[in-house]
């Protein structure tokens, strides 16, 4: 498979940038204010490892017009040099008071004015990456600055990908997909699950992937009741079911998909909830164009995973969500989520279902929407759970 | 290399939250809500990657006495009853309205009361994970509850490390440390950056890390001025300077340290540099001990990086930092930082130099603090720049 470059031009965070600011022009928002990993690559192309280190706040405003300006601690100068930035103010952080507080308030202030409307994501999924007190801090320098949530129209933005994105998505996704078809080769009876963890690691840095940055799963005789959970030390015997889930990432966008295997035989139970959740994708997949909503899949899928329209299980809350540049994107596969599936959207479908007294089975695919088909971004999972001897 | 088991007993977590207990009592403060991974795993052991999902929120209230209360989505259920927590409270997540805010507003209040204090962290290095809506409401609903900042006295008991988390520095500092070793056996001329990058993190696996969640390098002719960026692809050259820093993880806990290579030859600067910061981390070393602070340390590497006193670079922003269940911790050895080195603290001593028109190098070694020695975790790094040839 040959590697897509890397990197975007500047015309894609131009075009983002441009986008938002249309928003904020309707709003009547001076600035936007971004404090979180994800907002600041998408609109200036930062990317760094670094943000796993929680001692330095990052910051960075998008004026009503023009390129992003960054306010950061110097070590990330040489790397915000290169992003699509119009200005960047620096600070050596961390600091033993301010750590870039009163730079942020003067930069806001020159851009929204003392009582303007100030753009914040404030609603579901997102979260302010600074400290509280300093927040508290600078809503009082602010004074009248009013706050002026911008969650839903920035994701609403996020959201479609443009064919810049779709690529980085169809190569992760291709990647890990070679990686999957290959398990059947190593995974056997003895190893222990941990190490299926480390091997499956090791194969998908092998074939190119840049980081294997989310690999959970679930084992156990018959199934498994948990999702979420780091490895056992437990070897695999004869009668396991077991669950990889590989949140792979190349280039700063994921993939996020699962697949099942049973280890020497399978219960007809383990069998059936496999092809349950086989036939609950395949009808998403039927109905899946733009035009219908995140709530139309869920009631598609739920038809067929809950026939009696009861409730079922709400352990997973949804069955499926966006993907992009995080592991999980809006919008949600939920029953309330309306919103309108547009080409350009990254998805995953996800159904979920329960079987035995307590075990539950996931099944997941990646797809873009285009306006006239959709595109499997992975190889699809057989509806037989495949048997490893 | 013999692997420790895993996990803690129960015993550990119950004298963490008696210890954070003591001094909730003493400040008055009837309970203390988390929201941030490190947090909940440090009080409650609940280890998962899930939270690179940004889709749900997690919360868990230490109350006056007894075990954390988890109020959480149910998706986390069957993880979380493993770990230490006396009552469960968990909603099916996302929700379409009132994401867990009625139900953890009703845990607060019963623990704290009308006009009670509740413990929050809203200091340096915290941020809280919730949509900031979410906060608004909560706070609203809260009423004359007083907000009260807890993040001095959560860091002073995370930064002195119990036994049983020493054993699991040691392990993941010695795993890393022979990953380091074995570099001039596979590093060569032609290798592209990126591909070094993934070769390092297999060779990690096949060690037995249980993730590279962080590496980040630089490299450049004759140096490098960026310590942060995801790598190049560009390829090893004659006269190159790499440095790689590997934050591997083992059971949870980080190794945090790096080293530099000269790819066939290297400058008399860039030697000169690799000494210096030797001598200033022994500098450091030798006066290591419990009773002085971390400014003592900085000042220790201060004299001989800078020995004209000048601010010097002011990039890396301090000489080092805490470590353990994140990459970095507090302290943190800058100037200002007066906190007092206890036994038990896992540091960092990360001195750097800037040398010739643009460069800067940086060299680390991870450090256990005890009564009456201090124990490298890292095989130290030779005073002179190892060249590969």
């Amino acid at each position: 498979m040959p590697t897509p470059p890397r990197g975007f031009d500047d015309t894609e965070f131009a075009a983002r940038c441009t986008h938002l600011q249309a928003v904020m022009a309707q709003a009547d928002v001076g600035a936007v204010l971004l404090t979180s990993e994800a907002e600041i690559r998408y609109f200036t192309g930062f990317m760094t490892q670094f943000w796993q280190s929680p001692t330095r706040p990052w910051f960075v405003v998008i004026p009503s017009s023009g390129k992003p300006i960054a306010i950061i601690p110097s070590i990330g100068m040489p790397l915000m040099r290169q992003c699509y930035t119009e200005n960047i103010i620096s600070w050596a952080s961390p600091a033993a008071n301010d750590d870039g507080i009163t730079l942020l308030a003067d930069v806001i202030h020159k851009h929204v004015g003392k009582d303007g409307r100030l753009g914040m994501l404030m609603g579901r999924e997102t979260a302010v990456r600074m400290p509280l007190a300093d927040l508290f801090g600078l809503q009082q320098r602010l004074g009248t600055t009013h706050l002026h949530d911008m969650t839903a129209d920035i994701q609403k933005i996020r959201m479609v990908k443009s064919p810049a994105e779709q690529v980085k998505l169809r190569h992760i996704c291709g990647l890990v997909s070679d990686v999957f078809a290959d398990v059947p080769r190593w995974l056997q009876p003895g190893m222990s699950f941990d190490n299926c963890f480390r091997r499956f690691k090791i194969e998908s840095l092998k074939r190119g992937v840049d980081d294997v940055s989310y690999l959970v799963g679930g084992i156990g005789p018959g199934g498994y009741d948990d999702i979420i959970a780091p490895p056992v030390s437990k070897a695999l015997a004869t009668g396991d079911v077991l669950m990889f889930d590989a949140g792979c990432i190349w280039d700063g966008y994921y993939s996020d998909f699962d697949r099942n295997f049973a280890i020497g035989s399978a219960s007809a139970e383990a069998q059936d909830a496999h092809k349950k959740l086989f036939d609950a994708t395949e009808a998403a997949l039927s109905i899946l164009r733009p035009g219908i909503t995140a709530a139309d899949l869920f009631a598609t899928m739920h038809d067929i995973l809950c026939p009696d329209r009861s409730s079922g299980r709400d352990d997973v809350g949804r069955y499926g969500h966006g993907l992009g540049i995080q592991l999980t994107e809006t919008p949600s596969h939920t029953s309330w989520d309306k919103t309108e599936i547009k080409a350009g959207m990254a998805l995953t479908i996800e159904p979920s279902a329960s079987y035995g007294s307590r075990f539950i089975m996931v099944a997941e695919e990646n797809i873009l929407v285009h306006e006239d088909h959709v595109e499997l971004l992975t190889t699809r999972a057989p509806r037989d759970l495949p048997v490893i001897n």
